[in-house]
């Protein structure tokens, strides 16, 4: 009967984070002391500016997926909380280098730090913070998380440099577009989720079904951030709709509409976001163009794809209330979709 | 008979890096193939940017002093080949987001990085290098390294922060400035320093004395180039003079000019470099203020009292033709500013 319980639930609740929010609560928040703490300085720009950005908060979605990973595989002890604030300092220097970047004046609906303090200071707090997370790791001592971070970063800079080259191409194909955000986004979601397996020592096919399970969900969040750009789904939340438009950036919906598209329409494409010339309007004729080909439904497509595979790496371990609210978790960074 | 020879060489001869350049010339290839190894990637531009600083060459002054104080330890592995690789990365991580920062437009006499690329690129690349870089020390695997050179990462992010709080402050005293210097430039020579001690595994008061060495050496070399920036030396090597004064920069000469001089003269500093408005003749001026109030001699001079604590640090290692070549690199820094 409790199964059937369980199914009606479901069918009338839409995915969410809530069941994982609720059981790293108290860890995440051992984790936000150990963030606050750690980036002080007496230099007191440096806090002031890291706390805008990080107490304004953000889901802590990667710290998470470290503290529930870990949960999931047996760890009883407390290097998770150490681990899960490095994860969320380098997101957070990423964040800060972006925005300079993405010349961002909005971050979280707030005000961004560069617009605020402007774009040095976000460079060198950026700095920082990243050189922070690795005197925690070396703190926490284990060779193999410093090994598993640091290349992630490695990466994940690569993505990044990979991704301004593509700015403004509108010849990017969907394997590079994969390559961008595979390193960017999905490889911390990856290191975050394998760690949990590292600190509790499990073996290495449990360590790689988290990797895997990490990546995927990544690919799969980016490509729903990346179609909400183009949304009415986003802009009902009272975020901005457009910024990637507006920025140049070729993300799938736009690959998908460039290839489907007629001569005139890449044109269109060419216009906007290679010459970067763009008019009023031509936000709205890039969203129906989307709508025409099946852009944005096929991004959730293919964000359903990696989904699938995130949540079958999760089938070695046995189930419970973490791996339920991992696995809910991937549910819930598609669905928001909608 | 060879000290008399000796001693009458020391006195024809201008001090150089020449014998520490000779020493570690071997060692220095085997660092440089690394750095063009660990530098690579499949996306293009980051070793073609990386390569263009790099490449470019500086004189590789921190990767030297810890090739030569590794081999004044009696090291005989190659560790410190991969160490030197991970220190040079981190400086010129740092010599990217400074130029950044700076808005340079010349680098080393070539156009920089940032004017060629963008500062986006810049900002970018710097962060792979510098994760690169935590991804060798990972390699070499020493925990103690780690904490080195991720602390003085830190604390060099800090420094960089709180120089860029007190551009543009005339108040800025000359304890603020030391900060500034010790945590911007001299941190990283005293960890590249402290770090031959730790390769060959010598007693803690060894890796103390080259600590000490490498702080006081780095903030000597940093004071001569703070000067040099207002000397006429400067401008008989084919660098330009003035790029701190046309930063708003705050810098001991300037310190000591503000503080010995009369109200007309502080309203002049404060016209020019919190105001920054600046007309034709007013770094002529600046130099001239400085002339009169000793305030180039007289950091020369500081730089002279740092310099003898960085020598007098070595005293407690044998005499060699490492420890020779230490000592007269200390000597060249400083002389460089005649």
């Amino acid at each position: 009967m409790g199964v059937v319980v369980d199914l009606d639930r479901k069918r009338d609740k839409k995915p969410s984070i809530d069941a994982l929010v609720a059981l790293t609560e108290e860890d995440i928040q051992k984790v936000n002391r150990l963030i606050m703490e750690r980036m002080q300085s007496d230099v007191a720009l440096i806090p002031q500016l890291a706390a805008h950005l990080i107490a304004a908060g953000g889901k802590r979605l990667r710290p998470m997926i470290t503290l529930a990973a870990a949960r999931m595989c047996g760890y009883e002890g407390d290097r998770h909380h150490g681990l899960a604030a490095c994860i969320e300092f380098i997101h957070t220097a990423t964040l800060l280098h972006d925005d300079v970047v993405d010349e961002s004046e909005l971050r979280r609906g707030k005000e961004s730090a560069n617009s605020i303090w402007g774009n040095k200071a976000s460079v060198l707090v950026g700095d920082f913070l990243f050189s922070r997370s690795f005197e925690l790791m070396t703190a926490d001592g284990s060779l193999q998380v410093l090994a598993i971070l640091s290349r992630a970063s490695s990466v994940l800079a690569e993505g990044e440099v990979l991704q301004l080259i593509t700015a403004n191409d509108t010849e990017t194909g969907e394997a590079t577009y994969l390559d961008v955000i595979s390193s960017k986004t999905a490889q911390l979601f990856a290191a975050a989720a394998r760690i949990g397996a590292v600190v509790a020592d499990r073996p290495a096919a449990e360590e790689e079904a988290l990797e895997t399970f990490g990546m995927n969900l990544g690919i799969a969040f980016q490509l729903i951030d990346d179609m909400l750009d183009y949304s009415a789904k986003q802009a009902t939340l009272g975020k901005t709709v457009g910024d990637d438009f507006f920025d140049g950036k070729i993300t799938l919906p736009v690959i998908l509409a460039f290839r489907r598209g007629n001569d005139e329409e890449r044109a269109f494409w060419r216009r906007t976001l290679e010459d970067m010339d763009q008019n009023d309007g031509d936000l709205e004729y890039a969203r129906a163009l989307m709508e025409k080909h099946g852009a944005l439904r096929d991004t959730v497509e293919r964000a359903r794809h990696y989904g699938s595979i995130a949540r079958d790496a999760l089938g070695i371990f046995k189930d419970g209330p973490d791996k339920a609210a991992l696995i809910e978790a991937v549910d819930f960074c598609i669905e928001r979709a909608f």
